[in-house]
């Protein structure tokens, strides 16, 4: 290889000219990146022109897999039972992985669930476990196989070690506009999820105004790049397409979603959390080979069983009291007719404003703060009856939330249509 | 304005997304990038951006208005001449500027030529004259002024006050594969060249296998983008489209291409040279609004005595031997036939492997390597007879630019057709 310089700005140029870069120059970039050597003004440039060019399948799985030799890989093998893990896009009131986790473990799986915190207006699975008095988010690779052979789940923080690249690509990507492109945004979720160690992976992503997919095509074209990453490194891949254009649920925030997901797991909750749950369940555990009806795991209490265990191991106390929010309000419907749309994003961005969610990761969040939805699309409503509950620490954040909510709602006199919560299936 | 780092991610995203900027926006990026307030891998993504996405008319004139904002801009009202400069695009032997400057001062005008340093296979005006024993490419604005006054012609270095941006903008472009984008490369040249003062400017656009456009379309575009940019700025503007396969002139080199240039001025030279040479002085005169004819002025050693005083006026001795080279070799005729062709960009590779260019802008350049080419397409060539004739500094470099040479050259049994040195005139 030439001076690191020129060959640098060269392989920015041929990428941006449309070349497909060989295995060899994107191994150097990626280490010569996560090294310093390639600087982050460059590093930026060619990720503007991958937004442009896109990756070829070839580039795209050396990418993905230089992202992985940049760090430590987990190996699982001593686990004693199938893995499998799921990893979702992100939603509004996803609380999913909290059900999803110990269900899928008390079927006979495990779950090596690396999880991250919120950003924006859709929450993370670390911060409503946090609303739990004493749960720790990070283990150290060793007290996480030890759960895994114990309890069968474990969610907590993916380690520093895990695909650095990924981390420092992150950063930069944040802050240069260059987030939003299908093969960068697969190969970073896909590098952590092959690193962790996983046999198996089911993807939920999610398509709606609430989700970062807003269009059928691009979360199409997601998913497939997805599984095309894992199935290629060996992981057992498929994806589900689910709905995001009303919250998953009633409950938005932290201990909202916490104890929402417990209702679940004793056997009742919002049927479309139940649905999207179960649905992903019967994927994970086709995938891990087990045949098993996770819907039985729910009914008789295994599932909340593994799901106590889960929380203890992690030192958290299943049956201590939640935070409670200090400041309450609601929002009254201002028609009688039909909930026709309740906006996902608007309650997002409301719920974060209420303090649930963040600006910038190294914000704090609030356990108690958030929405909870009263109706939902498809249900009928009065005029004036509460539609949604605010929940926040102070007062002062209220008006935010409720310019957030201004378009959120919509009424009217015929019943909507009622879409499919699982849109379609990928692997 | 918002806080800077959302805005300028945000204005990165509208960029990428094709969203026209506003003149607000471009003259926030500008400034805050030139204080260090957007970030250099910021930057970078945009740049890329505008790479892929272009510049609309609206943002190239804010853009090129706030680089010209970022820095001072001269005042030559009082000159007490009609101002008019000359711009080339760069090409193998483009040794042009030499001889026009003060060929148009002699016929009335004030050039004020402010040039760079050559980069790569092509030379840089200020290199060339530097073989000149005493010669000093810096001069103040005022040293500048008062030889416009009393010379008429001056050819000096860009002062670090002009468009400040505009510096560090192309440093930031050339490790970034940012470069090649006509909207940034006519608004870097523009920049300078209206913050320089001048009233009127002539392009030349070399187009060809020796110059940075090897296409006529984009070359085309180029000049267009750059005489629009010009009008509109008040700066009388137009462009010649001028032919770079082969080297202009029959000297490449920084002492050779001196030496070719006086020979002009004493009325010989290469009658390519001389062609182009006339075609730009007839231009800036129409320009300037001065009815004179350039050859006589060449031919009655008028432009040559302006050339000594300019020479005289900046240090440099006009009667001093140049360096000369310590080694020698050729290249001669394969065959006996027509030369057909006789590639600018392998011999400005050559040229510049012997020592006449530099590869990073802080290494040195030789005055006296080069190369003279005996024979020129469209002439008749004997088998063994010399065709180009290397100088160096030491022998060591003649086998890299031998190397470079090895596909240069073609001769055949037919008579190349000869295509217009003047290729087009864009206004």
């Amino acid at each position: 290889m030439a001076d690191p310089p020129p060959a640098t700005v060269d392989l920015i140029r041929a990428k941006r000219d449309g070349r497909t870069l060989t295995g060899d120059e994107v191994r150097w970039l990626i280490d010569a990146y996560t090294r310093g050597e390639v600087a982050d003004e460059q590093m930026s440039a060619l990720l503007m022109a991958i937004f442009f060019r896109g990756l070829a399948p070839a580039e795209l799985r050396e990418w993905t897999a230089a992202m992985i030799a940049s760090g430590e890989r987990l190996d699982l093998s001593t686990v004693g039972r199938p893995t499998v893990d799921k990893h979702s896009t992100g939603g509004v009131g996803d609380k999913v992985s909290l059900i999803l986790a110990p269900l899928v473990a008390a079927c006979g799986a495990a779950v090596p669930q690396l999880s991250g915190r919120g950003l924006g207006h859709t929450g993370g699975t670390l911060d409503k476990l946090e609303a739990i008095p004493g749960w720790r988010a990070t283990l150290s690779p060793a007290e996480m196989i030890e759960l895994l052979r114990t309890v069968g789940a474990v969610i907590c923080a993916a380690g520093a070690g895990l695909a650095p690249a990924d981390r420092k690509l992150y950063a930069l990507r944040d802050v240069t506009g260059t987030v939003e492109s299908i093969p960068l945004i697969a190969s970073s979720i896909m590098s952590k999820k092959i690193a962790e160690g996983t046999s198996a992976l089911v993807l939920d992503v999610k398509v709606g105004s609430g989700a970062f997919m807003t269009e059928l095509g691009s979360a199409r074209e997601l998913a497939e790049t997805m599984v095309m990453i894992g199935s290629e490194a060996g992981v057992r891949t498929s994806a589900l397409l689910t709905a995001m254009d009303a919250p998953l649920g009633r409950a938005v925030g932290n201990a909202l979603e916490v104890e929402e997901s417990l209702a679940v797991l004793r056997g009742g909750g919002p049927a479309d959390l139940v649905e999207v749950t179960l649905a992903l369940a019967r994927e994970m555990l086709a995938l891990a080979g087990i045949d098993a009806d996770p819907a039985a795991a729910l009914a008789d209490g295994r599932a909340l069983e593994v799901y106590r265990a889960m929380i203890a191991g992690q030192g958290g106390d299943p049956d201590a009291e939640l935070p409670a929010a200090a400041v309450t309000d609601v929002v009254r419907a201002p028609a009688t007719g039909w909930l026709r749309r309740l906006d996902a994003r608007a309650v997002g961005v409301a719920a974060w404003r209420l303090g649930a969610g963040r600006a910038r990761k190294e914000d704090p969040v609030s356990a108690a703060a958030g929405i909870l939805c009263r109706a939902k699309p498809g249900e009928r409503v009065e005029a004036g009856q509460p539609l949604l509950e605010l929940r926040a620490d102070r007062a002062s954040v209220l008006p935010g939330a409720h310019a957030a909510l201004s378009d959120a709602v919509e009424i009217g006199s015929e019943r909507p249509a009622a879409g499919p919560l699982i849109i379609d299936r990928v692997s």
